[in-house]
Protein backbone atom coordinates (compact mmCIF):
# COMPACT_ATOMS: atom_id res chain seq x y z
CA UNK A 1 0.00 0.00 0.00
CA UNK A 2 1.33 3.40 -0.95
CA UNK A 3 1.35 6.59 1.07
CA UNK A 4 -0.63 8.59 -1.45
CA UNK A 5 -4.11 8.28 0.00
CA UNK A 6 -3.75 11.04 2.61
CA UNK A 7 -2.63 13.74 0.29
CA UNK A 8 -4.22 12.49 -2.85
CA UNK A 9 -7.19 14.76 -3.32
CA UNK A 10 -4.83 17.64 -4.11
CA UNK A 11 -2.87 15.42 -6.49
CA UNK A 12 -6.03 14.22 -8.22
CA UNK A 13 -7.01 17.88 -8.73
CA UNK A 14 -3.62 18.50 -10.36
CA UNK A 15 -4.11 15.58 -12.70
CA UNK A 16 -7.54 16.89 -13.71
CA UNK A 17 -6.13 20.33 -14.43
CA UNK A 18 -3.53 18.59 -16.59
CA UNK A 19 -6.33 16.90 -18.56
CA UNK A 20 -7.83 20.35 -19.12
CA UNK A 21 -4.46 21.66 -20.35
CA UNK A 22 -4.19 18.74 -22.79
CA UNK A 23 -7.67 19.50 -24.10
CA UNK A 24 -6.42 23.04 -24.85
CA UNK A 25 -3.57 21.47 -26.86
CA UNK A 26 -6.12 19.34 -28.74
CA UNK A 27 -8.29 22.37 -29.51
CA UNK A 28 -5.22 24.24 -30.80
CA UNK A 29 -4.38 21.32 -33.11
CA UNK A 30 -7.94 20.92 -34.39
CA UNK A 31 -8.44 24.63 -35.07
CA UNK A 32 -5.11 24.91 -36.95
CA UNK A 33 -3.76 27.31 -34.35
CA UNK A 34 -0.33 28.85 -34.93
CA UNK A 35 2.42 26.34 -34.11
CA UNK A 36 4.19 28.69 -31.66
CA UNK A 37 0.95 28.89 -29.65
CA UNK A 38 0.45 25.10 -29.74
CA UNK A 39 4.04 24.50 -28.64
CA UNK A 40 3.55 26.93 -25.77
CA UNK A 41 0.48 25.02 -24.58
CA UNK A 42 2.30 21.68 -24.85
CA UNK A 43 5.27 23.08 -22.90
CA UNK A 44 2.84 24.16 -20.15
CA UNK A 45 1.66 20.55 -19.91
CA UNK A 46 5.24 19.40 -19.49
CA UNK A 47 5.82 21.99 -16.76
CA UNK A 48 2.72 20.74 -14.95
CA UNK A 49 3.67 17.06 -15.20
CA UNK A 50 7.17 17.89 -13.93
CA UNK A 51 5.53 19.62 -10.97
CA UNK A 52 3.36 16.56 -10.32
CA UNK A 53 6.39 14.24 -10.43
CA UNK A 54 8.24 16.49 -7.94
CA UNK A 55 5.18 16.35 -5.68
CA UNK A 56 5.02 12.54 -5.84
CA UNK A 57 8.72 12.34 -4.92
CA UNK A 58 8.23 14.84 -2.05
CA UNK A 59 5.34 12.72 -0.71
CA UNK A 60 7.55 9.64 -0.86
CA UNK A 61 10.29 11.42 1.11
CA UNK A 62 7.88 12.41 3.87
CA UNK A 63 6.06 9.07 4.11
CA UNK A 64 8.89 6.60 3.58
CA UNK A 65 12.16 8.31 4.52
CA UNK A 66 11.75 11.07 7.08
CA UNK A 67 8.56 10.09 8.96
CA UNK A 68 9.30 9.71 12.69
CA UNK A 69 7.58 6.35 13.15
CA UNK A 70 9.65 4.34 10.67
CA UNK A 71 12.08 1.62 11.73
CA UNK A 72 15.63 2.14 10.47
CA UNK A 73 15.15 -0.78 8.07
CA UNK A 74 12.04 0.86 6.58
CA UNK A 75 13.85 4.18 6.38
CA UNK A 76 16.83 2.63 4.55
CA UNK A 77 14.49 0.89 2.14
CA UNK A 78 12.58 4.14 1.53
CA UNK A 79 15.87 5.95 0.90
CA UNK A 80 17.01 3.32 -1.62
CA UNK A 81 13.65 3.51 -3.46
CA UNK A 82 13.91 7.29 -3.47
CA UNK A 83 17.44 7.32 -4.88
CA UNK A 84 16.39 4.84 -7.57
CA UNK A 85 13.41 7.07 -8.44
CA UNK A 86 15.61 10.18 -8.66
CA UNK A 87 18.06 8.37 -10.97
CA UNK A 88 15.20 7.17 -13.16
CA UNK A 89 12.79 10.12 -13.19
CA UNK A 90 14.63 13.28 -12.17
CA UNK A 91 15.38 14.47 -15.67
CA UNK B 1 -2.36 30.30 -39.80
CA UNK B 2 -0.29 27.43 -38.57
CA UNK B 3 0.99 24.42 -40.48
CA UNK B 4 -0.56 21.88 -38.16
CA UNK B 5 -3.76 21.06 -40.01
CA UNK B 6 -2.24 18.59 -42.50
CA UNK B 7 -0.61 16.36 -40.01
CA UNK B 8 -2.84 17.02 -37.09
CA UNK B 9 -5.00 13.93 -36.95
CA UNK B 10 -1.97 11.91 -35.82
CA UNK B 11 -1.11 14.59 -33.26
CA UNK B 12 -4.67 14.71 -31.93
CA UNK B 13 -4.52 10.92 -31.47
CA UNK B 14 -1.30 11.35 -29.44
CA UNK B 15 -2.97 13.95 -27.24
CA UNK B 16 -5.91 11.61 -26.62
CA UNK B 17 -3.58 8.76 -25.68
CA UNK B 18 -1.95 11.20 -23.26
CA UNK B 19 -5.34 11.90 -21.66
CA UNK B 20 -5.73 8.13 -21.22
CA UNK B 21 -2.30 7.91 -19.58
CA UNK B 22 -3.24 10.72 -17.18
CA UNK B 23 -6.42 8.88 -16.27
CA UNK B 24 -4.24 5.91 -15.31
CA UNK B 25 -2.29 8.24 -12.99
CA UNK B 26 -5.57 9.43 -11.48
CA UNK B 27 -6.77 5.85 -10.90
CA UNK B 28 -3.44 5.01 -9.24
CA UNK B 29 -3.84 8.00 -6.89
CA UNK B 30 -7.46 7.25 -6.06
CA UNK B 31 -6.85 3.56 -5.37
CA UNK B 32 -3.85 4.26 -3.12
CA UNK B 33 -1.50 2.48 -5.51
CA UNK B 34 2.13 2.08 -4.50
CA UNK B 35 4.04 5.34 -5.02
CA UNK B 36 6.72 3.72 -7.20
CA UNK B 37 3.98 2.56 -9.57
CA UNK B 38 2.31 5.99 -9.61
CA UNK B 39 5.64 7.70 -10.29
CA UNK B 40 6.28 5.30 -13.14
CA UNK B 41 2.92 6.18 -14.73
CA UNK B 42 3.56 9.92 -14.30
CA UNK B 43 7.03 9.56 -15.86
CA UNK B 44 5.41 7.84 -18.87
CA UNK B 45 3.18 10.90 -19.29
CA UNK B 46 6.25 13.12 -19.31
CA UNK B 47 7.92 10.90 -21.92
CA UNK B 48 4.82 11.14 -24.10
CA UNK B 49 4.53 14.93 -23.81
CA UNK B 50 8.24 15.26 -24.64
CA UNK B 51 7.60 13.16 -27.74
CA UNK B 52 4.67 15.39 -28.70
CA UNK B 53 6.78 18.55 -28.28
CA UNK B 54 9.53 17.04 -30.49
CA UNK B 55 6.87 16.25 -33.10
CA UNK B 56 5.51 19.81 -33.03
CA UNK B 57 9.03 21.17 -33.52
CA UNK B 58 9.70 18.70 -36.37
CA UNK B 59 6.49 19.83 -38.10
CA UNK B 60 7.57 23.43 -37.74
CA UNK B 61 10.96 22.65 -39.34
CA UNK B 62 9.33 21.02 -42.34
CA UNK B 63 6.59 23.61 -42.86
CA UNK B 64 8.42 26.83 -42.05
CA UNK B 65 12.16 26.26 -42.54
CA UNK B 66 12.95 23.56 -45.08
CA UNK B 67 9.84 23.51 -47.36
CA UNK B 68 10.87 24.15 -50.98
CA UNK B 69 8.27 26.83 -51.73
CA UNK B 70 9.28 29.35 -49.05
CA UNK B 71 10.86 32.72 -49.86
CA UNK B 72 14.22 33.30 -48.19
CA UNK B 73 12.57 35.89 -45.92
CA UNK B 74 9.95 33.34 -44.79
CA UNK B 75 12.68 30.74 -44.29
CA UNK B 76 14.78 33.11 -42.16
CA UNK B 77 11.73 33.99 -40.08
CA UNK B 78 10.89 30.29 -39.63
CA UNK B 79 14.48 29.58 -38.57
CA UNK B 80 14.42 32.40 -36.00
CA UNK B 81 11.11 31.14 -34.56
CA UNK B 82 12.54 27.62 -34.44
CA UNK B 83 15.71 28.67 -32.63
CA UNK B 84 13.63 30.65 -30.13
CA UNK B 85 11.40 27.58 -29.56
CA UNK B 86 14.42 25.32 -29.02
CA UNK B 87 15.89 27.77 -26.47
CA UNK B 88 12.56 27.96 -24.67
CA UNK B 89 11.21 24.42 -24.87
CA UNK B 90 14.10 22.03 -25.54
CA UNK B 91 14.68 21.03 -21.94
CA UNK C 1 33.38 19.16 -42.69
CA UNK C 2 31.09 20.81 -40.17
CA UNK C 3 29.81 24.37 -40.12
CA UNK C 4 31.26 25.21 -36.75
CA UNK C 5 34.50 26.90 -37.76
CA UNK C 6 32.99 30.34 -38.45
CA UNK C 7 31.33 30.77 -35.15
CA UNK C 8 33.52 28.58 -33.07
CA UNK C 9 35.65 31.02 -31.14
CA UNK C 10 32.58 32.06 -29.14
CA UNK C 11 31.66 28.43 -28.56
CA UNK C 12 35.20 27.55 -27.47
CA UNK C 13 35.01 30.41 -24.95
CA UNK C 14 31.75 28.95 -23.59
CA UNK C 15 33.39 25.53 -23.21
CA UNK C 16 36.30 27.10 -21.32
CA UNK C 17 33.95 28.91 -18.97
CA UNK C 18 32.26 25.56 -18.38
CA UNK C 19 35.64 24.05 -17.39
CA UNK C 20 35.99 26.90 -14.88
CA UNK C 21 32.53 26.17 -13.48
CA UNK C 22 33.45 22.50 -13.08
CA UNK C 23 36.60 23.47 -11.22
CA UNK C 24 34.37 25.39 -8.79
CA UNK C 25 32.38 22.18 -8.25
CA UNK C 26 35.64 20.31 -7.61
CA UNK C 27 36.80 22.92 -5.08
CA UNK C 28 33.44 22.68 -3.29
CA UNK C 29 33.81 18.90 -3.06
CA UNK C 30 37.41 19.03 -1.86
CA UNK C 31 36.76 21.67 0.78
CA UNK C 32 33.72 19.83 2.17
CA UNK C 33 31.42 22.67 1.17
CA UNK C 34 27.76 22.45 2.15
CA UNK C 35 25.88 20.09 -0.16
CA UNK C 36 23.23 22.67 -1.10
CA UNK C 37 26.02 24.95 -2.32
CA UNK C 38 27.70 22.14 -4.26
CA UNK C 39 24.40 21.14 -5.87
CA UNK C 40 23.81 24.74 -6.88
CA UNK C 41 27.21 24.89 -8.60
CA UNK C 42 26.59 21.58 -10.39
CA UNK C 43 23.15 22.78 -11.54
CA UNK C 44 24.81 25.89 -13.00
CA UNK C 45 27.07 23.60 -15.05
CA UNK C 46 24.00 21.81 -16.39
CA UNK C 47 22.37 25.12 -17.31
CA UNK C 48 25.52 26.13 -19.17
CA UNK C 49 25.83 22.85 -21.08
CA UNK C 50 22.13 23.07 -22.04
CA UNK C 51 22.83 26.55 -23.38
CA UNK C 52 25.80 25.24 -25.38
CA UNK C 53 23.68 22.42 -26.87
CA UNK C 54 20.98 24.92 -27.89
CA UNK C 55 23.69 27.04 -29.54
CA UNK C 56 25.07 24.05 -31.47
CA UNK C 57 21.56 23.23 -32.72
CA UNK C 58 20.94 26.89 -33.68
CA UNK C 59 24.21 26.90 -35.67
CA UNK C 60 23.12 23.75 -37.44
CA UNK C 61 19.77 25.32 -38.39
CA UNK C 62 21.47 28.37 -39.91
CA UNK C 63 24.24 26.48 -41.73
CA UNK C 64 22.39 23.40 -42.94
CA UNK C 65 18.66 24.18 -43.11
CA UNK C 66 17.91 27.86 -43.70
CA UNK C 67 21.06 29.14 -45.46
CA UNK C 68 20.11 30.67 -48.83
CA UNK C 69 22.76 28.87 -50.91
CA UNK C 70 21.69 25.28 -50.16
CA UNK C 71 20.16 22.99 -52.77
CA UNK C 72 16.77 21.57 -51.79
CA UNK C 73 18.39 18.15 -51.35
CA UNK C 74 20.95 19.59 -48.91
CA UNK C 75 18.19 21.47 -47.10
CA UNK C 76 16.07 18.33 -46.73
CA UNK C 77 19.08 16.40 -45.44
CA UNK C 78 19.89 19.19 -42.98
CA UNK C 79 16.27 19.21 -41.77
CA UNK C 80 16.29 15.43 -41.24
CA UNK C 81 19.57 15.63 -39.28
CA UNK C 82 18.12 18.46 -37.21
CA UNK C 83 14.91 16.60 -36.38
CA UNK C 84 16.96 13.53 -35.39
CA UNK C 85 19.15 15.73 -33.16
CA UNK C 86 16.11 17.31 -31.48
CA UNK C 87 14.60 13.86 -30.81
CA UNK C 88 17.90 12.65 -29.36
CA UNK C 89 19.23 15.67 -27.49
CA UNK C 90 16.38 18.06 -26.76
CA UNK C 91 15.72 16.80 -23.28
CA UNK D 1 29.68 21.66 7.15
CA UNK D 2 28.53 19.39 4.33
CA UNK D 3 28.47 15.62 4.20
CA UNK D 4 30.51 15.38 1.05
CA UNK D 5 33.97 14.77 2.47
CA UNK D 6 33.57 11.01 3.04
CA UNK D 7 32.51 10.11 -0.41
CA UNK D 8 34.16 12.90 -2.27
CA UNK D 9 37.14 11.26 -3.88
CA UNK D 10 34.79 9.36 -6.22
CA UNK D 11 32.88 12.55 -6.95
CA UNK D 12 36.07 14.51 -7.63
CA UNK D 13 37.08 11.79 -10.11
CA UNK D 14 33.73 12.20 -11.88
CA UNK D 15 34.25 15.96 -12.12
CA UNK D 16 37.71 15.42 -13.63
CA UNK D 17 36.32 13.00 -16.21
CA UNK D 18 33.76 15.68 -17.05
CA UNK D 19 36.59 18.17 -17.65
CA UNK D 20 38.12 15.62 -20.05
CA UNK D 21 34.78 15.28 -21.86
CA UNK D 22 34.56 19.06 -22.22
CA UNK D 23 38.05 19.13 -23.68
CA UNK D 24 36.85 16.66 -26.32
CA UNK D 25 34.03 19.13 -27.15
CA UNK D 26 36.60 21.92 -27.43
CA UNK D 27 38.81 19.85 -29.76
CA UNK D 28 35.77 19.05 -31.93
CA UNK D 29 34.97 22.78 -32.20
CA UNK D 30 38.55 23.80 -32.94
CA UNK D 31 39.08 21.13 -35.59
CA UNK D 32 35.80 21.96 -37.39
CA UNK D 33 34.41 18.52 -36.61
CA UNK D 34 31.00 17.62 -38.04
CA UNK D 35 28.22 19.24 -36.00
CA UNK D 36 26.41 15.94 -35.34
CA UNK D 37 29.59 14.62 -33.73
CA UNK D 38 30.08 17.78 -31.66
CA UNK D 39 26.47 17.68 -30.49
CA UNK D 40 26.91 14.05 -29.49
CA UNK D 41 29.94 14.93 -27.36
CA UNK D 42 28.11 17.85 -25.73
CA UNK D 43 25.10 15.61 -24.98
CA UNK D 44 27.47 13.16 -23.27
CA UNK D 45 28.64 15.99 -21.01
CA UNK D 46 25.04 16.72 -20.09
CA UNK D 47 24.43 13.05 -19.31
CA UNK D 48 27.48 13.04 -17.05
CA UNK D 49 26.52 16.21 -15.19
CA UNK D 50 23.00 14.83 -14.68
CA UNK D 51 24.58 11.71 -13.20
CA UNK D 52 26.72 13.85 -10.88
CA UNK D 53 23.69 15.85 -9.71
CA UNK D 54 21.81 12.59 -8.98
CA UNK D 55 24.81 11.40 -6.98
CA UNK D 56 24.95 14.63 -4.95
CA UNK D 57 21.25 14.29 -4.15
CA UNK D 58 21.69 10.61 -3.20
CA UNK D 59 24.53 11.57 -0.84
CA UNK D 60 22.32 14.19 0.73
CA UNK D 61 19.53 11.64 1.29
CA UNK D 62 21.89 9.25 3.05
CA UNK D 63 23.69 11.85 5.18
CA UNK D 64 20.86 14.20 6.08
CA UNK D 65 17.57 12.30 5.81
CA UNK D 66 17.95 8.56 6.37
CA UNK D 67 21.09 8.30 8.52
CA UNK D 68 20.28 6.47 11.80
CA UNK D 69 21.97 8.97 14.14
CA UNK D 70 19.94 12.06 13.20
CA UNK D 71 17.48 13.70 15.56
CA UNK D 72 13.96 14.01 14.17
CA UNK D 73 14.46 17.78 13.87
CA UNK D 74 17.62 17.26 11.77
CA UNK D 75 15.83 14.65 9.66
CA UNK D 76 12.89 16.97 8.98
CA UNK D 77 15.26 19.77 8.04
CA UNK D 78 17.21 17.42 5.74
CA UNK D 79 13.93 16.30 4.10
CA UNK D 80 12.84 19.91 3.52
CA UNK D 81 16.23 20.78 1.96
CA UNK D 82 15.98 17.67 -0.21
CA UNK D 83 12.48 18.47 -1.45
CA UNK D 84 13.57 22.04 -2.23
CA UNK D 85 16.59 20.68 -4.15
CA UNK D 86 14.40 18.27 -6.16
CA UNK D 87 11.99 21.08 -7.07
CA UNK D 88 14.89 23.28 -8.13
CA UNK D 89 17.31 20.86 -9.76
CA UNK D 90 15.44 17.72 -10.79
CA UNK D 91 14.85 18.75 -14.36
Amino acid sequence: MGHLTENNEALVMRVRRLVGQLQAVERALVSGEDCAKTLHLAAAVRGAINGLIDELIADHVKAHVSAPDLTQAERDEGAEALIAAIRRYAK
